[in-house]
């Protein structure tokens, strides 16, 4: 039973392929830092029952047809599956496994991350990393930003969430002991608010508010914003001039989903102005990227911080994507339990 | 009644100043970002009854002698008072302000950020800056840090703090819900542990355990360190090439307090090894600041993530102590509560 593995995914999964003896494995043997090349893999595909990939392997016609009729499961270790042609796997009747969850608290951590960072750093690293330091005197709002936290009672936070799904309400978690006292969230604007779940979590977090608004409210209501819903056309420059118009001078804005949520050219020059709106920007995900360049008016932009999409990037996290994704593909071979499979009903 | 100010406080605290007509006030007129000419002081002081100062102000015999008899208070806008001699100000009778508590949030704040950063950044900012994102293929572990959150309720965390004061509590608040099961401080050895404020935490934060350690177990055992004790003679250098030795490959270490408190040779040392030990530092100050040039062996190093000092750099917090530095000169003026006073009483 050839098993092929696109990238060296670490001990643990690795691990628990070799734990079942029926299993050939064929790891690519190249740098863990390249993408196993095409040609090797159409080549070592063929006859393989299972085949481990990443975002950066297309699963196409063209791989699957290369596997041949032996072939009965991909395993991606991803949350998404952008480079799978569902409709190719589904009518195959393969089964297709793929890693989401797991990731949740880490890209909770890098938005607070992130929000800190869009407030607070100002500049403050590449200052330091210039040997600049001793040129910045104090003064009393030198390298000042909109603080994150409360600093008494009587005061107010509201996070805004364009998202809110699993990812959000792990980093709402995090913010309450900042002080939050006001949650807003959008989403799917087809699908009505969860008036219970929003009742539970308002309770549970005592908080004065939560509940489900418009864009606009959200832009405008909003002391720190998190982008955290789905990409593709439905959501393309959803944070776009309009919408930053509308938010506070001392708001920051994050975007941990995808990159094409937020329109980059508006972006910029929004806080590029003479009175920026909003105040900062921490970014995980940039459009068109890793093609961004240190021209990109983002990058020269001092207002923003990038960082060069690492969310999930724990030796935790990425553990355990692998090993769910070694999991997926020894349960649909060894007719166990598949922990995360996309449901391909539609196209089979 | 003339009051120098020394700088520029924003228009909160002046407004405050303003308000009581008997008050002459004379503002430093330079620019905000130069500490006042001395000579300037010197001159302008004579006579007056009070003078709001920051940390790079020199209040010595020579500024007091040259007010002369009328001065009535020293106002500093600042928690740390290094640079007020208080055998003179106490030998004169004078009363003296200072600003503390009010910084805590907002030090807490960069507490989390430089722990996440310690951890996530790894170089990332300083590859998008470069422009250098795209020369960055994606593999299963890079970029990776250790995770500051559990990812699972069976996992366990440890926070240590290094001074288990305001700050380290409120930094342990935000810490919570990233899933510290765990805390272990370290203080002053002459002090014993105060058994019943530890439990009364402990059971707040629902931990397994609190509890007062010696540096050596502290070091050991800590998954994330926040140095937070006072600086001096007493703290010098005690995080050395000894205590870092101990440390996991797995911890980070946050400095928000001294930069006397870790020797700067010994951390780029201990980062900058085949097996780094611990995986990364987040510095908000750094022994001999701001003079630490690209050259300063931390600022070369990757794993070194350092700001210039601005824990306490929030809109909100900046114009707190200023207020309070205003509501500590008018209350010892006119026979008001001052707010946050030094006790001189053994200089008197």
């Amino acid at each position: 039973m050839k098993v092929v593995v696109c990238r060296n995914l670490g001990e643990d999964a690795v691990g628990i392929l070799k734990a079942k003896k029926e299993l050939d494995l064929v790891v690519w043997p190249g740098p863990d830092d390249k993408a196993a090349d095409r040609r090797w893999l159409l080549e070592n595909v063929e006859g393989a029952v299972g085949v481990i990939v990443m975002l950066t392997d297309k699963v196409d016609d063209e791989l699957l047809d290369a596997a041949g009729p032996s072939l009965r499961v991909v395993s991606t270790m991803s949350v998404g599956y952008e480079h799978v042609d569902l409709k190719a796997v589904g009518r195959r009747g393969l089964k297709l496994g793929y890693t989401p969850d797991v990731l949740t608290e880490a890209v909770a951590d890098l938005c607070i991350m992130l929000a800190l960072m869009a407030s607070r750093v100002n500049n403050g690293v590449s200052i330091v990393q210039a040997g600049t330091w001793r040129d910045y005197s104090w003064k009393p709002f030198g390298f000042c930003g909109p603080q994150l936290s409360t600093t008494s009672p009587s005061q107010t936070r509201t996070a805004g969430f364009l998202g809110f799904g699993r990812i959000a309400q792990a980093t709402l978690r995090r913010l309450v002991p900042f002080g939050i006292t006001h949650v807003l969230y959008s989403g799917n604007p087809g699908s009505p608010p969860d008036s219970e779940r929003d009742a539970a979590l308002q309770t549970q977090h005592n908080l004065r508010e939560l509940r489900k608004v418009d864009l606009k409210e959200l832009a405008r209501e909003s002391d720190v914003l998190f982008v955290l819903a789905p990409g593709g056309p439905s959501t393309y420059h959803v944070v776009n001039e309009e919408f930053l118009r509308e938010m506070k001078e001392t708001a920051v804005l994050v975007n941990a989903s995808r990159g094409t949520l937020v329109d980059s050219e508006a972006l910029a020059e929004a806080l590029g102005r003479e009175r920026p709106r909003p105040f900062g920007a921490g970014l995980d995900v940039v459009e068109g990227e890793p093609n961004v360049g240190a021209e990109h008016p983002l990058v020269k932009e001092p207002r923003c911080v990038i960082v060069p999409h690492v969310a999930s990037a724990t030796f935790e996290t990425r553990t355990a994507m692998a090993t769910r994704a070694a999991y997926n593909l020894v349960g649909a071979l060894f007719d166990e339990p598949m922990p995360s499979s996309v449901d391909l009903s539609s196209f089979q």
